[in-house]
């Protein structure tokens, strides 16, 4: 039998898992990123303040590859593809496949206001949150310098838009940022006096879990010093300022945006059929429809689960769908394409949580529900499991036990001044 | 008494060691830096090598200062001085002091061939580090999706010009990234065919030190694979390409420049005398001529030993010289200026070391010399007594003892490709 070729776009969970899973002496199999490194998407909101440094969140992706021969791993990007023919077009390489799986991701969304990008950036990428990190940051450096009250206050306020996961996650950590670990460092400004303001359009913080676990999470979260503001609906967004629907205009030298993720814009060359958030529909074996050979996992698709409603965009999901498709095309392999039905893709909740700071999360899990303390400790025990890689695990535990400890951050640091400095010239 | 202001210019091992080594009830300190974090200059190198993470090397000044109320830390960037009215002017401030420290240290210095910058960066700052790592790491990137043999090669060079410790460190450590790191990640190329050329253009490497141990350094060097050659003068540099006075054209993608270090450009708006390498000319008792309240250490000053001697730009004799003046103005404060004639400074050469690998070094420490694992071992326990702040400390320890046990790196992440792809565009 020749040797089979399978196509794997996206080095995140979902491609990673699928590389890691799938094994097989007739095949060989070609992953492609834009970047050279897996990164751990749900502690990125750490990198953004200042928790964590880039490098211990990210692993490369030839470093985790390396003892599978079979896989050819290229830093390349994807441009356009022919379905008909089987190739994918990068933009230094051209390649043909025998099965094609996209795991590429989700982008922010700004729900049609692209021009939001530039006054409020979203947090997908660890160039996203070193850049965050950085703006925060200088902000304070501004303020400490700054004569004018009205400035100073703007200089030292954080908006965080959207009231899901990462942006309670963000507004939590900007909160213990500001108001404990930078508090003894400055002489002109009282960092405590710095505002965290969290902006949701829906009527509670974390929609997805139930509406206790919300109401904890929001008492959590004030008690943190965020002002909560749920129901209001973001109307613009300009240069330092937020203007609600409903209500006063805000004011905040940091706007960062956490309200929306839609598919890659690259599922509109696959001419298939798409959701409103750009999301590929697949089939319940997660193959695209009359391609059986191609197929979408993880954010860029629409998978729907036993009860009819979507899986959600979270890794374990898209860990789940790559360990299913390596599995059928495994078993293709070994006893030819249709040999059987293919059996549909099942969403295994293995829980929900999120954290909010410092002994401070919520959780879900199976019908149980846990606040405060219990839930940041399973939280953080979840998170350290599945951080790929045995030296970031040590390292970041070290990171939280000293920063638990000392109430400082170790990753305060401004790196491409010089650059941002160019690229406003 | 009236309280005294002392303006402190660069938080680098000079300007931090006054901030710490000075105290008195009658004075306040204003330090002043262009970055907002202290850098361990000496393990700069590592980030560059991807053997460790930027925020590992570097602490935030204002954190390190956090206990001192009588300092305050401003970014800001110095323009330029009027010593006779005693004012410095920054681009956001102006300040008035009654001493001045000026810590500013050194630059990359070309030899008069700026032009050559652009091919061929220095190693002074973190965002130099993280942008000579992610031009090496996509070079193999590049290398890998490369089918003419000749662009590979190239591709797979990496030539260091200068042969102080700083180009040995760089090329012991290149050497090993690409022998033995990265040698298990490629499928198309091998890493370990990669060429690292060290050029100095003196008749030995690290010529500060005794022949014995340059020799010595010259074996454990090319025991790595490193392609050392002395006396090579470089005639010119352009993109991808040494031309050197004698011998032939060497073609590398990669080309860092570690052969000369002068002093901040600022020194030419003192309108005092410098030397050839712009490092002021200052008293014995550091201060410069005709101000006394004006104090010059670190790598912008140039100080004569007791034997004439300059003294050698390294971190404890900046340290030295901050411990000196902060004991002069001390003194000064409380027994009036011009009680007694100021001792002059004498530098306590506490020894020399350089690294080249793992178990590969050389070391001098008053009469004695050591190589390889000894000396290794020494450097290591130095740099780990030196790096300020408990934590780098620990991770620092966990990255090397990790790297030592495992073979790998862990600060192999590239960031800032969209930032490097806009200012291309």
């Amino acid at each position: 039998m020749e040797t089979k070729h399978i196509v794997v776009l996206g080095a995140g969970f979902g491609g990673l898992t699928f590389c890691q899973a799938f094994n097989h002496p007739q095949a060989r199999v070609t992953l492609v990123d834009r970047q050279n490194h897996h990164l751990f998407q749900p502690l990125l909101y750490q990198v953004a303040t200042a928790g964590l440094s880039a490098p211990e969140i990210a692993q490369p992706v030839r470093s985790i590859l390396s003892d599978r021969p079979s896989v050819t791993v290229l830093l390349d990007t994807v441009v356009d593809f022919n379905l008909a023919e089987k190739k994918v077009f990068l933009e230094k390489n051209t390649l043909a496949y025998d099965y094609l799986v996209l795991a590429l991701g989700g982008v922010t969304s700004y729900f049609g206001h692209p021009e939001w990008e530039q006054f409020a950036p979203g947090l997908k990428s660890l160039d996203d949150a070193l850049r965050i990190r950085r703006r925060i940051l200088l902000a304070f450096e501004k303020a400490e310098n700054e004569t004018d009250a009205a400035a100073r206050d703007r200089l030292m306020t954080i908006v965080v838009v959207g009231g899901g996961p990462t942006g309670v996650e963000l507004a939590g950590a900007f909160a213990e940022l500001v108001r404990r670990v930078l508090r003894k460092d400055f002489r002109r400004i009282d960092p405590a006096q710095a505002r965290v303001i969290l902006i949701e359009a829906g009527p509670r913080v974390l929609a997805h879990l139930p509406p206790g676990l919300s109401a904890s999470a929001q008492r959590q979260l004030e008690k943190l010093g965020v002002e909560v503001r749920v129901g209001v609906k973001v109307k613009t967004i300009t240069q330092g300022r937020v203007e609600p629907e409903n209500g006063r205009i805000i004011e905040a030298e940091n706007i960062i945006w956490a309200a929306g993720v839609s598919a890659s814009a690259l599922t509109q060359k696959l001419r298939t059929e798409l959701d409103h958030a750009g999301r590929v529909k697949v089939k319940p074996d997660l193959s695209l429809p009359g391609h059986p050979e191609v197929f979408a996992i993880g954010d860029m698709a629409l998978v729907l689960d036993q009860d009819g409603k979507p899986v959600p965009g979270v890794s374990p999901a898209a860990m789940q769908m790559a360990r299913k498709i390596a599995r059928i095309i495994r078993d293709e392999l070994d006893l030819g394409a249709g040999h059987a039905a293919r059996p549909p893709f099942k969403y295994w909740d293995k829980g929900t949580m999120a954290t909010i700071g410092r002994s401070a999360a919520v959780a879900k899990i199976g019908k149980l529900e846990f606040t405060g303390f219990l839930a940041w400790i399973a939280w953080l025990f979840v998170h350290l499991i599945f951080l790929i890689g045995f030296r970031n695990k040590l390292a970041v535990l070290l990171q939280w036990t000293y920063s638990y400890l000392a109430y400082k951050r170790g990753a305060r640091i401004v790196t491409g001044l010089s650059e941002a400095a160019r690229s406003k010239n």
